[in-house]
């Protein structure tokens, strides 16, 4: 618990380990306007990072707000990390004041993160207008805090904030800083543009000219502000950066950090180095819209590697020879990110599909090419009206059910639903509003009328429903409804436009997600409520 | 008219003149997935695109299709261009025929554009496959197509499809086809990463042996694949190109073409190369959003240079030395590209973020420490329950006056409402259900019950809250509901989770965003909604 043991000499540090994949999603991610993910989310976005096989989750600055705190509380109890280890981020100690006393380095230290990332300040402006201190309490601030979290057994890296605009101010001390910190114990200094402004040639002669004169392990932190960030990153790579940073989705402040999947995936499918574990480069299509579901931030279609029009051709001049050739019109095999070729206009993509999705439910259509054409052509026209079955297998199943035995199944047919949303009178802001719904219907020959309250219409009218079916089919006590996730399409029409509701609904072994899509929110909610009952009762009751 | 016209000689050539912004928004651009506009869009745009000052506006291909035929036509009736010309781009004369005999090439011929861009292969697999013709023909066909074009007066470029990965296969083939075009008349030889894979330095190797050995004038096209578009682009011109073609917002097939603003200011306000009329690159942001208007994309707000988070500062760490000096923190003035700095207010801010947020609403809270604690404090709290003010200025304002005044502005008292959302009996999936809300409040001291219809529960209480309110408030009838987002906070609880709901309203003028939060949506709805004719009525009947 004393700064005065002696930091652990660089024998055991990973200075020239492993090459570092260092996401700081949950972190400088988060800086993003208009993302504020809740603990749940900030944990299930660690799962998935995980998933992808990254090196290095940065979870926040615990103490520095309630929700890192918890986040890191829970995290280091729940969550069951395979590939990466947890990172916490934070400052160096105050000026003046003793690294083992200080409050915020308390947090960083009690985290339970085995790694510390302690931000820290390379340019003297900042230095004297943002910390009001003097270069060399700054560059003590610094050796006291690495020295201190060593001893105590952390691992440290340093970020180097406004590393590259400090080195054009005043060389000399940018390169102290970093070595300082590497002196003390720190194992990697992350050179952070944290302006944006480099273009590549100029990062990667720093990167050399530190590299060559600190003798440290160099990271790279770079910000997309000159649309640079990824060729910024590459560009210290392979002048000899071993660790670099970025986000999923290339989220960030501004315009965003470095995306991490271009950043991996360039270097492991264009510069032939291995820097995930073997394999789980495929998933990266897969977890990026993952992630892009938590922070319920529309993916871009157009993103590299990853976006769903990233292999998509529009048919016409190329259609025929893309058939002979495919390698003629695309840089890589998408497979390799767990992405695929798409072809817009041409029916046989969307009828391949169908048939192949078909197969992965259970249902072999090779044999029915009528069923695949009826198929392909309603899921083409409910995607125009804005369903979506990407995501909403259940309800696709239903339809597939549809149109290869004639009919939908069916459990109960509703006669008729309402929903009444009402305040108490004179209620103040804030009181909450009550919701009450009432639903008719016959199931197994028996008709019933049954009311149901709620927090909200759509809680009303799932509360109503169950307490009619459940009557005839007991099995649905176990369904529970897990998320519930609304987007409205088509915005810049106001209140009127097309709501897509999307439904998640689990038995306690498994789960499905269901779609309904309307001008009413309500009623969109109601046809995925309906379709996620009914795919239970089917999976349930077939033998 | 006769393809034995001798081409001009290289001297009336613009081989070494000024540096080329060729804009291709209009043809490779709107290969884009989802993008379909009409002439009327594509002459708009055109106008945009000169105001920009691009040196080249690519309008389609005339002949290939009715539309880019019509375009042409009216582009050289109606546009009065006072910095682009206009650029026709095609094919070379088909296999076996004469270029002057041509229909295809006719259609370009008779254009009326000035300059034509020719597409050709430099790929021998290309050739092979998807010409289906001999490397010696596909020389023809370029070398004859290029002095019929000459020879009738126009200007040629040449696109040279698929260059790099030709140029890997078969380089003395690529550098011929570069050499054919040259010796027959054409300008300016585009080298195309068509397919998107290339990373910067194998672009500039390949640039530079170009010069060297074809000893043509070089330009360059790429696709963002990798992510790399602006950064290769910015590779081959410092290589030696002088010619960069890209599209206003990244616009193009499958990840984008390079993002031709990106790609401008870089060389304008990094490398110092003054490449648009002085002073237009200050419209740039205005005009890459009134493109996304006319192509109806929302653009991205992380837009480098011109997205609306650009300029935008969220940590509460920055916000006291923002204060200080700005300039520590962006990496150029935002008013060179037309766009502007904001300070977003969040959980993560401090003191003095919303400080500078007064400031710029127009609030001086130097003086007043106590209002600044207590919106602080409240923005934090309101924050842990789900709000956000990062968008929501109009709703931070009101917080703002009600703690700086005491009182928040109010100009109704609502004593209650209900909303019923209800179908008809026995009502078909995917018939429409209708909401029917009532409200009853005092406005002026006149009390109203007034009910309103609509497609869903907020759209009917919408409607009765203004019908009720401009009786009192005739101004309200010029606010409309522009834009309306759900988000379902801690998701995993199903539909009794937290609810946030974002409300954009528009004066016709303006716009201003308000936030509502609940467990049930329509409450949270019923929020934002108040908030938003508040917010309009103050700022209406404020001296």
């Amino acid at each position: 618990m004393s700064t005065s043991t002696t930091p652990s000499t660089p024998t055991d540090l990973d200075l020239h380990g492993a090459f570092h994949v260092y996401d700081t999603t949950l972190r400088d991610g988060m800086q993003q306007e208009g993302l504020n993910p809740t603990v749940a989310d900030k944990l299930t976005i660690a799962r998935h990072l995980d998933g992808l096989g990254v090196g290095f989750i940065e979870g926040g600055w615990p103490g520095a707000n309630p929700k890192d705190t918890a986040f890191f509380r829970r995290a280091v109890a729940e969550l069951d990390l395979k590939h990466a280890r947890l990172v916490a981020f934070g400052a160096t100690r105050k000026a003046g004041a003793v690294a083992a006393d200080d409050p915020q380095v308390a947090g960083l230290r009690e985290s339970g993160a085995g790694v510390v990332t302690l931000v820290a300040k390379s340019h003297l402006g900042h230095v004297e207008k943002a910390l009001r201190t003097t270069p060399a309490e700054n560059l003590a601030m610094i050796r006291d805090t690495v020295a201190h979290l060593r001893a105590e057994g952390q691992q440290v890296f340093l970020d180097a904030e406004h590393f590259f605009d400090g080195y054009r101010l005043d060389r000399a001390y940018a390169l102290e800083v970093l070595r300082t910190a590497y002196d003390a114990g720190a194992e990697v200094a992350a050179l952070c543009d944290t302006n944006g402004g480099m273009l590549p040639g100029w990062v990667a002669d720093v990167v050399h000219d530190v590299i060559e004169s600190a003798g440290v392990r160099v990271g790279i932190h770079c910000h997309n502000d000159t649309g640079l960030a990824v060729a910024n990153t590459l560009a210290a790579v392979e002048a000899g950066a071993t660790h670099v940073q970025g986000c999923i989705n290339g989220y960030g402040e501004r315009t965003g950090n470095a995306d991490l999947v271009n950043v991996v995936a360039n270097l492991e499918l264009k510069l032939d180095r291995q820097v995930l574990p073997p394999g789980l480069l495929r998933e990266a299509t897969r977890i990026a819209h993952a992630v892009a579901e938590v922070t319920n931030v529309p993916p871009s279609a157009r993103q590299p590697y990853v976006g769903t029009s990233a292999f998509a051709h529009k048919a016409g001049l190329h259609a025929s020879a893309i058939k002979v050739d495919p390698d003629l019109y695309q840089h890589m095999d998408p497979g390799d990110v767990g992405n695929d070729m798409r072809l817009l206009v041409s029916d046989m993509a969307g009828r391949a599909s169908i048939e192949l999705k078909g197969r992965e439910l259970g249902f072999d259509l090779s044999d029915a090419p009528d069923v695949v054409t009826r198929v392909t052509a309603r899921v083409k026209e409910m995607e125009a009206h804005g369903y979506t079955f990407e995501a909403a297998d259940a309800s696709f199943e239903l339809l597939l059910i549809e149109e290869a035995e004639g009919a939908r199944p069916s459990y109960f047919d509703v006669e008729s639903w309402r929903v009444i949303t009402e305040t108490l009178t004179h209620a103040r802001p804030g009181e909450e509003a009550v919701s009450e719904a009432t639903v008719k219907l016959r199931a197994e020959d028996v008709r019933y009328v049954v009311t149901g309250e709620g927090n909200g219409p759509v809680n009303a009218l799932d509360q109503a429903l169950r307490s009619a079916i459940v009557q005839a089919y007991p099995e649905i006590g176990r369904f529970e409804l897990i998320d519930f996730k609304v987007r409205i399409l088509d915005q810049g029409h106001g209140t009127d436009a097309i709501t897509r509701v999307l439904i998640e609904t689990s038995d306690g072994a498994s789960s499905w997600v269901t779609v309904g899509v309307g001008a009413n929110v309500i009623e969109a909610s109601w046809e995925a409520l309906v379709d996620s009952i009914t795919y239970g009762l089917l999976r349930h009751r077939q033998p």
